[in-house]
């Protein structure tokens, strides 16, 4: 038995304050399907972990964390002095944005703390920490509505009946509420529309399979799950209508870095005709960062191709392995990007 | 300890007959990378299932397996009525090509071994027996000259420092020795010429992963093994010159079934102005297939995608997959067929 039937509601509570404010509690990601724990963090190598292990996953839902994360190590300073709280709230900041280097809502979000910090300077440490507290959870608020925004606005592209293909997981669990690129599928679904999504697994870690299919198929959405590399097929035989994926940064000329793989669906729909839509919040564009050339993607350990889930080791030891998490979609290959704001098309 | 280094000879022996020929000895390639184990097989059941489960797997190699099976199969039918053996004959062939659908091999060797049986009417059985065994012993002799010729036509293709592609298993374990798309990267490597193979895992069995990780890694070949949704970063990187894939069936028009996933890297190729060539015996055109529409894919269980390797279940248990063993490529996406007798371009 799962500990808690969390799509019910549809009000997925993955991350939140613990009842005494000392610490934020998430879903495990990493136990899912299999498992729904929830765990409870609050020392900074916790916290750190927690991002860089995938526990809590998501650009959105990263952002959220993060902000938590900065109060709750506030609130562990033992200093009344303004200079010395600020610099180690930097510290701080600086240590959980080295967790995970492409998602832009990760900086952007601990910006926001720790400006909150940099406006405070005359004030006492103990109303500049619950200052913190009112930015976290208004960072969280602002996610869910977000959210709904731009299901509301992805729900304009689509129709009674689509097969809409998905790439990792842009839903519920990657953010607050409703997600960004299920967002629609959800909302399509609440009000009656028959969707059907055609689940890519997402390799190396599975996200498509472990936590799209949940979502969808907990909340009895009709869909399908395949392998990265049946994406081609599925498309041949006319079966989607549209591609919808999240996104980790959008650069300020519209290529999109998000889960590895997401180029070459992008590629493949262009190839069949099919469209391609990227959801995100407008925090996810970044107008420092020129173009998908100047975006760092995170490379991580070959263990998650070789070992990570398996029973036996999958490859031989000695073999190299690549393990890019993320990959630049170029904007000639996007139809539209969906913020809350609206859509818009970065190729024209 | 691995119980047999094949590599370093580059004799790999992956289809025998035993000694005394009553059975026939192969890898279980199910069992690789972790173990290197030689399985005996002489029941119908067990015949059929190895290559039903894919511990014998390849287009060239089962076909070469279907031969000496039939022949294991011939021994043990207790006539001297040809009208009764031959019946008998028919019924087995059936039996092991109903094993898999989809590759071309299969059929045209039964049929080569069946035709072999009709053409000594009115010969005692025992000879026909010997007759079988000679025929599925030329069969596998052509396989071993057919791979060494497609090997040096394909070397024609590439220069020093190329990095090429590659997609499941098209290797030693697939064929006889050398391999089919694998084989001129092999006989390259052997000639002194620095190669860098980029391999796709090739979900859901990982036969990149598995089997040519483990053939390229022991022949010291450099390589780096890859998720199949990383093909599009890695070729927009710069790093792949070529495509190399096998062949489990092309269409008199040039169409081609292969692994699934093939055609996705045929549209990633075209994408980025990488050729893509696709390798395999003479025997794996059929030219009564008049175009890929005519080729039947093989859908194989949702537990390969959803459970097979894994410690636990990596997707939700009611979740619905799809899971085609093949995709066709049009013939419009590739760049040369390359065969024994040299190369050609259906794309004309």
């Amino acid at each position: 038995m799962k500990e808690v039937k969390i799509m019910k509601t549809n009000e997925l509570i993955n991350i939140r304050l613990s009842d005494d404010a000392e610490s934020v509690v998430i879903i495990d990601q990493t136990l899912l399907p299999n498992e729904t724990k929830y765990i409870t963090l609050s020392t900074a190598e916790e916290l750190y972990e927690a991002i860089y292990s995938l526990r809590v996953r998501g650009a959105p839902a990263i952002g959220i964390f993060a902000a938590y994360a900065l109060y709750i190590l506030a609130k562990q300073i033992k200093t009344d002095n303004y200079e010395a709280f600020s610099s180690e709230i930097d510290k701080y900041s600086k240590y959980l944005n080295s967790s995970r280097p492409t998602a832009v809502n990760l900086e952007t979000q601990l910006s926001r703390m720790t400006e909150t910090v940099k406006h405070m300077e005359y004030e006492p440490v103990v109303k500049i920490v619950e200052a913190m507290r009112n930015e976290a959870e208004e960072i969280h608020n602002e996610d869910v509505k977000m959210c709904k925004a731009i299901s509301e606005h992805g729900l304009s592209l689509i129709k009674d009946g689509f097969g809409i293909m998905t790439q990792c997981n842009a839903g519920p669990l990657a953010t607050s509420k409703y997600g960004t690129g299920l967002g629609p599928i959800i909302l399509g679904h609440e009000r009656g529309m028959k969707l059907h999504a055609y689940i890519n697994e997402t390799r190396p870690l599975l996200q498509g399979a472990r936590l799209t299919s949940y979502e969808l198929s907990e909340l009895g959405i009709d869909c399908t799950l395949i392998c990265d590399n049946m994406a081609s097929i599925v498309m041949s035989e006319g079966k989607v209508d549209a591609v919808f994926t999240g996104c980790d940064r959008v650069a300020a000329n519209g290529d999109v870095a998000n889960k590895v793989g997401t180029s070459s669906l992008a590629i493949l729909a262009k190839h069949y005709g099919i469209p391609f839509y990227v959801f995100g919040p407008s925090t996810t564009i970044d107008l420092k960062c020129p173009s998908g050339a100047d975006i760092e993607i995170e490379l991580r350990s070959p263990d998650e191709i070789k070992e990570m889930f398996y029973v036996k080791p999958m490859a031989p030891g000695k073999v190299k392995c690549y393990n890019p998490a993320f990959d630049v979609t170029p904007n000639d290959l996007i139809t539209a990007i969906i913020t809350e704001n609206g859509k818009f098309s970065p190729n024209l």
